[in-house]
């Protein structure tokens, strides 16, 4: 098997159980389905939360840990992984050793419903996450923070040459998850106005890929500290203080569509006022408790509030495709194994600019 | 002028001062632009609320009102209105005198706007509502309870001759507000399923629109003894009972659409959960108060929460011949005209099925 380089993981604010979100793996083995002892012959090192204190800590046996119920514990998180293949079952096609790939938030689905049939498997209901699910067989599912990691080649996405592992990982799910609605809900188009709310891991990824898709993009944000952050690090034409009632009012009726990044409770109405006719607000963080939701401004301009989760694997790799073609990563702090729970204790502050990234390859042993 | 017949008018449960929302008239009188006076030559007879309480009683000098702020009272209400021409001005070319028409909502818009260019005056910001509006030149508009109304003729529809003018009348603003959004959502392909919430003026219509384009409707009320109306009088395919939780929950996940027409307060997230994934609730009807919306379904199934308002003229037109195509009409209560207070407080028990119309041309001037 080849060792992997430039092994990455990440970390989110997304979650709040303080799990972190994805990783990479030093080796990648692609298998086709046989029996699940064939398929999981090989011991993995990794770093799991082995209680509910969310501590990670390193496990030598990711396969021996107690399932929990349905609420499993976080026991092996990441799921913005990238790394080399090492090795690949009999039935694989698509890949070979050597090969650069990442996975992101899916490794499995029913590939007989109608979103399986259309490449949504994001949208299958029997998706199966990459950590903290079950898989087809019955096994656990573990997170990129370890050393291997084993993927059915239908869920593994191809690598482009020209992008960095490391800065590329947080593509997976970050990337996926604001690329997918823009393209949807038709805010690709050149010239169009696009807000994107809350300039974390996945209002970052926004801002690049809408300004690759040459749409103005308005950063909207509590923070006004963020605005020079937003127009000339990441290029965002302008920036919005949302607490600033004369800001707002001055962009009423300005956007084509809007993506909301913010999981933390806020209110619709502004947003939905900034919105031309027709408009558009993409939610892709998920706030807990219901947001409250005017009917009245939705009727008068043919408004619509939707939803949207990451994007199906024939999407994902389309995104870093186009990712690769406009050199678009994202904008991370490499930390090594070690750092993880301090980097945990840094999320809870939104201190990080804007995704942590683990380098498993060169620092999981040593750990 | 010719006399008009048929005469029109309509109420409804949407609006919470006690108002009409349209009528017809025995004449109607077509001017393009000219000067005020050469415009409003001719006094109206109609029926107008004269103070707060919102009750309706005949007036002879419609233009003599005083205006009574931005919240102006209802003063001569009705807006699905239709009748026939008796009078054009010299710059009409689309109507002759004796030509069957309607007006719904709109008598009035920028024609400058991006809506405007693309036929929906319906969004534009400076629309003028047919009653309780100010036009262009500062007049006061009146809705259709009165003997005669002049209109431009940008905002006239030709009313097709199979249509009866009664029962085509509610179309204007029902019909229309549910027709356009089953087209402009893609809720209007055959083998489609689509819910309907509510089952009065709106929802009524909806089901026969919804019908006509080979749709699958389900009609979703709380009231299980409008099951026999909806699926026996009105063809619905099925019926559900809101609050019967096995009900709902049999039939989650099976609607590509919703159209929901209540005004009331209640909740969302059932519905929402009736929807396939990309499934689309679109609200007709206006709740005063914000609703509860769970942001965490509308990810999960990349789903959409949409408004829908009327429609534009262009629009309006398609909906009453595609109406006369397929044989729709709205079921009609034909009332005289002193019958329009009682039928008020019939409205707030929602005592109809499903739209009063008042019969202006035979009955004004007797009461």
């Amino acid at each position: 098997m080849l060792e992997g380089h430039d092994v990455t993981g990440l970390l989110s604010t997304k979650a709040a159980f303080p799990c972190t979100e994805a990783s990479t793996v030093p080796r990648m083995k692609l298998l086709m389905a046989k029996s699940p002892e064939e398929q999981h012959p090989v011991k993995a090192v990794g770093w799991a939360a082995r209680d509910s204190s969310g501590v990670l800590a390193r496990s030598n046996s990711l396969e021996g840990q107690e399932r929990m119920g349905h609420h499993q514990l976080s026991r092996c998180p990441g799921h913005e992984i990238v790394g080399v293949v090492t090795e690949v079952g009999d039935k694989v096609q698509k890949f070979k050793v050597g090969d650069k790939v990442g996975v992101g938030c899916l490794v499995g689905s029913c590939h007989s419903c109608e979103n399986c049939a259309n490449d949504l498997e994001n949208y299958c209901p029997k998706a199966i996450q990459t950590y903290n699910g079950i898989y087809h067989d019955g096994t656990p599912m573990y997170g990129g923070y370890s050393d291997i990691m084993v993927c059915n080649e239908s869920f593994v996405i191809r690598i482009p040459d020209n992008l960095p592992l490391d800065a590329c990982a947080p593509l997976l799910c970050a990337g996926i998850t604001t690329y997918s609605p823009l393209r949807y809900f038709g805010l690709d188009k050149p010239g169009m106005h696009v807000g994107v709310v809350g300039l974390g891991g996945l209002g970052h990824a926004a801002v690049k890929f809408a300004k690759a898709f040459g749409v103005k993009v308005t950063v909207i944000s509590t923070s006004p500290n963020k605005k020079k952050e937003a127009t000339e690090r990441l290029g965002a034409d302008s920036f919005l203080v949302s607490r600033d009632p004369d800001q707002m009012q001055a962009a009423m009726g300005t956007m084509d569509g809007i993506i909301d990044t913010v999981s933390a409770p806020h209110p619709l109405w502004p947003l939905i006022g900034l919105l031309k006719s027709h408009g558009k607000l993409v939610m892709v963080g998920a706030p807990e408790k219901p947001l409250d939701l005017p009917v009245f401004p939705l009727l008068m301009g043919r408004k619509i509030v939707a939803g949207s989760c990451i994007g199906g694997i024939k999407e994902t790799q389309e995104m870093i495709n186009f990712a690769a073609k406009h050199n678009i990563t994202a904008d991370i702090e490499l930390i090594p194994m070690d750092y993880v729970n301090t980097a945990m204790e840094r999320l809870v502050k939104a201190n990080v600019r804007y995704r942590f990234v683990i380098d498993i390859g060169n620092t999981l042993k040593a750990a």
